[in-house]
């Protein structure tokens, strides 16, 4: 066989098999073997090439046999932890597509017609959160200069984006001051420590008030002090949609406050920021257009593939903070979308987005965010009837947080010891149940208001999955009791 | 139709419509329309969302009418100047599946056993690199605190982390030391700018030698000066195949130069590093083994899809320099690959290399860079051959540079007056030939030794796709020598 062979040869044989095992990966039985660490590190040690090509059947068995089983079955209507949801039927024929086509975005010479494509969705998105007139983009459909977003590989390199933004926007308006700050909540992701790093800037993280939101009294003394220290505020970072609690920051306070003292307004929406699409639930994020820059995950909560990120500027001029050029590469003078982003070579995959807007409509997103929160009400229902669990976090959007009450300690008033005693339950409850893996929803650890600021472990569920029905929620409450109830013989 | 539809419905129809556009894309003629960008940006021009979903017919019905026709062809065997190349059948299928089953590399709950396979295969790639025995990798097959390498999004993110290795490093070990500088070729990739920038040190571009590498004498000046004036040099940049020029820098001398002097050497290996994979061309790359980082991107030559960057650490501690940690996300205790990527979610991505390593082998790689080589070698022989055109960079590896020289200047000692009015000249005509659409090869502009360093604009080259024979070549140069033909009538 000749390398020229894996080129010109159909892939219909290929493409049946791989059909075949992606619906032994859905059929097969939802929950997963216990996962044989040492057994599977000892399959995967060989370190050789081989030599000679694998047929395509023989390399299917392999796949069959080694990947498949492997995988973590994040689309089971019982995994509820997870930010990754299961994707619509089509969205892998699409992905066949744009690996076929294998277009790179970072410029127009390779990617055509795309660029301007990729250029429309971004604005499609943008008026959707910002709600300017369709004047507004009028200059932009022909003023290449400037961008109204960008799509990067995920929220964190969006995140990273926004702040070198403003933190470039800030050294030069005002060179003379030494060093720079972001401020957030303690909420904010682990993706602004990255930033934080790399940019050579401090992230200050302030306290949430009860509901989980930036507290807006401890913004403004570390506004205050910074200003009498001589430290800039390069940037606020308010967030919608925390990843723990999906709680919401009171945006307009913070806008007001942000445009007062003249400071770049960042939201990340990675999470929460998919529900401007949705009529019902979108004034869960009322004043968002106050942002200077929203990120968005496509990811996360559009039905996309993962490696959709996305970057908005309130004020496109912000764009150019990022420009650069190569000779041979991104021209200064061109159209280049690879001007505006960190990334260089960039697949299309906002051609996702466009098959997503229309093969799934307003309509479609609308019901899918009235089910996830339909879904996260009824759970954060049965988990209030329930006297063995305690809600820790209503739903403010498709996200709560909870944990198990052993018996001996329900119904009282629960000492710090108590509270270390159930953090340590919790968590073994949340291991076993995953190793288990019939069901799953995430932990985590943080201080809650209610019980002194002490840190406590919980359950930390997220939904967004249309195919999760109430009978799949009973099942993980279910699924943990019993695996509780044996837990209870081991504490004294 | 509901929402839940979208993910149970089967998608058999769909994928034979998806198949037909592929198919059409590649057996309609190779040429495109001239591109009317005004015509399409008035069809790009609305800014609303359906409210109703299209059917899936409609839907492609619009893809095949908009979306297709404005595709780059960049698989065309007459298409000479990209560095994405065609895809080998069987990869848009491995992509179906990567979709389908959309693990989240960034922590093991939602990667599950293939963390551990991702960790395999970057020690596969390592082992080709570094030429380690086994047993160096034997302890990191169950230490799980450090890493080999790391997969990125894409060269420019693995290129990033490396200097935020080498920063970070630097900094801890000399904290007396204020500015820091990172130094190289004047042809280091762009990306070497924005991680600079990001990271507040400053790029310093040092010239080439007539063979396009890195001047070594200007090297060791630049060291020697920055040691006097007591600013440190975290970071020299090696590069394995030049972007502009396929050129290898002389790694062997730069790396002696580095390990006297303390100073981290990342080879970047963007494009060349793929030939390590070919036992008749390794040799190019030899000594790079000497580099403390390396960087190799699957989708340029390992015919991975775009997406596939690859950073890799000759000693695995470097890899703790970049952990950090979150307490819902990535546990400083876990196995997540998370602690060691600038990036969060990311796809699994490297389950292509896994099926490119077994369905094309070492065999099938190099045969790839042997014919890569063979048609490289022809077109400069073609081109050598012509006096219409002068070669200005022959091939290292398998990329080169040259340009069309107009009948009056052919023959005679050219004067920079004489290079500016022929830059000018192949300047249009590669806009031509790009315009036209029927070939295409790339253009830059770079500083020549032989013309007393002056500026010259050069038509480039990249053959990787071993779809490409003679007569392709032929055909290229028989385009631009016919448009040429045109042009010559308008200089006087």
């Amino acid at each position: 066989m000749s390398i020229i062979d894996l080129f010109t040869q159909d892939s219909v044989a290929l493409s049946e098999r791989v059909s075949r095992g992606m619906q032994a990966f859905y059929t097969e039985k939802d929950d997963v073997a216990e996962f044989d660490q040492r057994q599977l590190l000892d399959k995967l040690s060989s370190l050789s090439i081989p030599e000679q090509p694998l047929s395509q059947d023989d390399y299917m068995d392999m796949v069959d046999e080694t990947i498949l089983p492997q995988c973590s079955h994040l689309a089971s209507p019982t995994y509820l932890g997870h930010m990754t949801s299961p994707l619509p039927h089509f969205i892998p024929e699409i992905g066949r597509l744009t690996q076929t086509l294998n277009q790179n975005m970072v410029k127009m010479e390779t990617s055509r017609g795309l660029t301007l494509l990729e250029r429309q969705l971004l604005k499609i998105i943008h008026q959707q959160v910002y709600s300017f007139e369709e004047s507004f983009y009028t200059p932009y459909l022909r003023d290449f200069s400037q961008t109204v977003g960008i799509f990067t590989s995920g929220g964190t390199m969006a995140n990273i984006t926004a702040l070198w933004v403003a933190v470039k926007k800030a050294r030069t308006h005002s060179p003379q001051v030494k060093k720079w700050m972001i401020v957030g909540s303690e909420l904010m992701h682990y993706s602004f420590d990255k930033a934080a790093a790399l940019l050579g800037v401090e992230l200050v993280r302030l306290p949430v008030d009860e509901h989980n939101r930036l507290n807006l009294e401890s913004l403004r003394q570390q506004c205050n002090a910074c200003q009498q220290k001589d430290i800039g505020v390069a940037c606020i970072v308010a967030i919608a949609g925390t990843t723990d609690f999906g709680s919401v920051d009171a945006i307009d306070q913070i806008a007001s406050l942000a445009q007062d003292r003249h400071i770049h307004l960042h939201v990340d929406a990675a999470w929460g920021g998919a529900f401007m699409l949705s009529k019902d639930n979108r004034a869960l994020l009322n004043h968002i257009e106050q942002a200077d820059t929203i990120t968005i995950d496509g990811h996360k909560q559009m039905l996309m593939p993962i490696g959709t990120g996305m970057l908005f500027f309130k004020n496109p001029i912000d764009s150019q903070v990022i420009r650069h050029t190569a000779p041979y590469a991104v021209r200064e003078t061109s159209l280049d979308q690879g001007r505006f982003t960190i990334e260089g070579t960039r697949p299309a995959n906002m051609l996702y987005l466009h098959a997503c807007l229309h093969l799934i409509g307003k309509q479609g997103y609308n019901e899918l965010f009235n089910k996830a929160m339909e879904n996260i009400r009824c759970m954060a229902r049965l988990i209030g009837d329930n006297p063995a669990f305690e809600l820790l976090s209503a739903p403010t959007i498709n996200i709560l947080g909870y944990r198990y009450i052993p018996e001996r300690y329900r119904g009282k008033t629960l000492s710090p010891q108590d509270n270390v005693v159930i953090n340590d339950f919790n968590q073994r409850l949340q291991k076993i149940q995953r190793a288990n893996g019939k069901s799953f929803v995430s932990r985590s650890k943080r201080k809650f208001a209610n019980y002194d600021e002490q840190e406590l472990v919980f359950l930390r569920v997220v939904i967004l999955s249309p195919l999760v029905a109430e009978e799949h929620i009973r099942f993980v409450l279910q699924d943990q009791f019993t695996i509780a109830q044996e837990l209870e013989k081991t504490i004294d």
